[in-house]
């Protein structure tokens, strides 16, 4: 059975690999929601699917548990009534670590095949995954189906792609032949066996819980390491249902579901550091906040961890061609998904003397007014802002809005509450856009998460780059946009983000966005400054979730 | 002159980056130290360099430091003399900063022919190398020669293959184009630019600094780190040669020397610690014992850590084909080097029955005393006896026996002292076997180092494989070594010590010993038990010492 499952999807994981060397442009799954690809009914039955789990306990048969958890509302507006099972840690890992044995004994073709089917069965259930992951995070319906479909998917495939590409780097047997005296030669034959870490722990966030939680579970799972999922609180669902799938695929290949378990909990009553404390927990993955992120990095010394927690992400405007296409192209960024991406920009330097374009000089002032109306112009069709901004995934978000609001910064542009036609009681709140200055350290060099961007008055763009990197090698940054006509401030602006560890996208206009990234091609957050400690994904991201065990014996020359 | 140097090793990059992958036997530096290979005079130059090191101040031009420091005796009765840079650690890490600015900027291919070219010049100083380790470790010279020389050499160059090969693992730049509308193609050219995370220290270790020592300065140096090497204060010389042959190739490259410069100290006034916590410091490589590698585990937290520390090593004996050649191959391996390798066994399991041999049952007194007449006959011969015993380290080892001696255990073989002709004030000691039951874990499930074996009555092989798995998982292990005919053993005990991280030799008997670990081939050190997190060398070794930073721009469709 299971290697059936590695037969089917051969060929993707070949591509896969493929891609993750050349880092082209590829994609296993998808991206368009489109009856053509997934079946002119799969958008209906994934609708039907997200209702039926509404106000009802999510059902996993065989998962442990001792009565049941979860509260999670939907940022448009409504409780979604789920419950999942609560379990006691005790329990938890004594079935996590029976069900880990045979996996961890399984061959790399099997497990990884197993892997091939999970992300498979993924992606048919797009659809249903696009509402779960819509109302636990807030994103519009579209960013949902890609972001928390296919695209997640993809970035799960790559981790199993570098996962593969690593167990296969070492061969597992070699014959070693020595000539050790005039008669004697020593012949040598050399097993080398994976031996997966541990557990496994993926720990969740509440903004892109597929996105950034597969690539974590997927490289733990194809190297032998059986994997608890810890949700965020206020997005279960999504994990939830990527678990069922998951023990439903480990099922039919003959491996015992609790291979994959999920531990649920409520902000009222967080069990997060006590998994994280468990001895048995050999590996971390970890997405979200800087604050819990740096516990775990100092704490949780008996396991591997790697981190995704924030960063200030800058904007640096030197010069441009066409403001108008620049200017439109940040308006996207800062409204998609109200600013709740961790590639988001907020910190948008320009000189305080202005800039060139193709028009002539702009002053400050004009550069920062061209950006107030495009974003204006842009979400003033509603039904488009509405799609584009999503819903505010939780009130501490909102609130930081108004804390912003009431520092006594120049507001250039306010933020306002959004009517949704769809979802009239979502929590949507528009860019608020404020004004300020190079010497206001204070205020700019720490993280806004939200819908929250700063215009900051530069002496110039040597400034300007200067403080980008500044704020990236302290505070840490996952993305740095820039715009200059001109080859030696590009070459300078690469440089000094290099050596801060941010990666540089420049003049970027049109359909393509600073703070998108692709899977098999970007490398999304660097490891090399505070946001994060590893990357999505390279070979260190999976290198060290497994060991090699040799084993050597004699045999006739 | 640096694409030079990387012109002129390619071949050897070339082929040791095949060995890591194919495993099988190589080596490039030849390890007969053979005046045919090295030149006729090679070993008379070798000694007089040596001498002339003696009791003289290290020169290294352009190295940091006021005032001297290094108070090494030989193991072999007298004081080196010999004195080094006393570095101030602001100054240090000052001039190590400037430094390595152009040293992270130069290409992979100029790093990696500058490791390459400094490795060929070692090989070159091997003789001078192998009296600088005997007269620092307690080696005997032969051991000093291969171990310290060509099989050091060895591990560095494998190191830098695995650097090369992750380096070279993603492409420098890419092109990546997408269809994004009916209308529109999106075309970005991504650059992909190795960022080495910082300044890396090697902390090396008494009895093998330039074997363990290797590995971490070549992967940091390769990866573009500049690296601070802080040798064991008891065995300086052969890392201070190394430095200064690093030094001198790269300064003829155009580079600042203080890439890699060295941090001595003396016993009496240690400084890793200092070092250690350094927040400049971004890599640590140790070596050592246990305590202080657990300390750097826990404590370092501003960087990534690599370790090898110590770990209890098992025998287990089931069954064999021929007795005499068993135990014979077990002489030596207790006998070399007086038990002062991280892989020398400590403890043999021997069912309380006896075995079955090819010439009927033997009792466990039969078997514990055909290991003692072995390991008697071996050292009968006085010449072999100091050439293979080498000296003692330091004197804490020497107490060591005598406390394992006054524990009360029955002493199935004394350790005594042995007359070394050409250095009568040697510190030499010969192995010490004691007897005891597997009953006894107070005293056999601690790491007691030197030349100290205990011989354990078990209930039966099963429970020899239980507590050699056990021993390895709680106090870590490096090798076990199993003699069983019996191929269902083999197999339980191969499951067994790859669940517990540690590697296993079966019935190896003749010229190939559980304590000898190759280059290219064998992993050394499993990362998978407490004796050390990471393996000389994988994937993992190398890949987390840089990240890649990325930039992507527009270009025409």
């Amino acid at each position: 059975m299971t290697h059936t499952f590695f037969e089917t999807h051969r060929d993707t994981l070949t591509r896969a690999v493929e891609a993750i060397h050349s880092r082209t442009c590829w994609s296993a799954y998808p991206e368009i929601p489109s009856g053509k690809v997934y079946g002119e009914t799969a958008k209906d039955d994934g609708q039907k699917a997200f209702e039926a789990r509404l106000n009802q306990p999510f059902d996993l048969p065989g998962h442990p548990g001792a009565g049941r958890t979860g509260a999670e509302a939907s940022p448009y507006g409504f409780d979604l009534g789920i419950t999942y099972p609560k379990v006691e840690l005790n329990e938890l890992f004594a079935v996590v670590n029976r069900a880990e044995q045979a996996w961890k004994q399984a061959s790399v073709e099997d497990r990884v095949g197993v892997c091939l089917e999970i992300l498979h069965r993924l992606n048919q259930r797009s659809f249903e995954m696009a509402l779960a992951v819509m109302h636990t995070t807030g994103q519009g319906w579209m960013m949902a189906f890609q972001a928390g479909g296919p695209h997640a998917q993809d970035r799960g495939l790559e981790a199993v792609a570098y996962a593969w590409d690593e167990m296969k780097r070492t061969p597992a047997e070699a014959t070693w032949s020595k000539r050790v005296g005039k008669e004697e030669t020593v012949t040598l034959r050399k097993t080398f066996r994976i031996v997966p870490r541990g557990i496994a722990l993926t720990i969740g966030c509440s903004t892109f819980p597929t996105w950034n939680g597969y690539p974590g579970i997927f490289a733990s799972l194809a190297t032998g390491n059986a994997v608890v999922v810890k949700p965020h609180p206020g997005a279960i669902l999504p994990l939830a249902i990527t678990v069922d799938v998951a023990r439903q695929v480990l099922t039919e290949a003959g491996f015992d579901p609790n291979v994959i378990t999920l531990a649920a909990d409520e902000i009222s009553a967080p069990i997060t550091k006590d998994i994280v404390q468990r001895p048995e927990v050999k590996i971390i993955d970890y997405t979200g906040g800087s604050a819990f992120g740096d516990w775990i990095e100092q704490n949780a010394k008996h396991a591997i961890v790697y981190t995704e927690k924030a960063g200030v992400n800058s904007v640096i405007i030197d010069s441009v061609d066409n403001l108008k296409a620049v200017t439109g192209n940040l308006a996207f960024t800062l409204s998609l998904y109200s600013g709740q991406m961790c590639t988001t920009s907020q910190n948008i330097f320009i000189p305080r003397e202005g800039i060139e374009t193709s028009e002539g000089h702009k002053s400050f002032d004009e550069v920062a007014g061209a950006l107030v109306k495009a974003v204006d112009w842009f979400l003033g069709e509603p039904k488009r802002a509405a799609e584009v901004l999503g819903a505010i995934q939780n009130e501490n978000t909102a609130r930081r809005i108004d804390q912003a609001r009431s520092e006594g910064l120049t507001v250039l542009r306010e933020s306002t509450p959004v009517t949704n036609d769809a979802f009239p009681k979502a929590r949507v709140r528009s860019p608020l856009i404020l004004k300020t200055d190079s010497g206001d350290r204070d205020r700019f060099a720490r993280e806004m998460f939200g819908p929250i961007a700063y215009v900051i008055a530069t002496a110039n763009t040597d400034e300007s780059i200067r403080l980008a990197a500044e704020v990236a090698r302290t505070q840490g940054a996952i993305t740095c946009a820039l715009y200059s006509t001109n080859p030696d401030v590009i070459e300078k602006a690469e440089h000094a983000t290099a050596d801060a560890g941010v990666p540089l996208s420049t003049n970027l206009t049109g359909s393509i966005w600073v703070n998108q990234a692709a899977a098999f091609s970007d490398f999304h957050v660097s490891g090399a400054n505070p946001a994060g400690n590893a990357t999505l994904c390279d070979s260190a991201f999976v290198a060290g979730r497994f060991r090699i065990v040799q084993s050597r014996m004699p045999i006739a020359n």
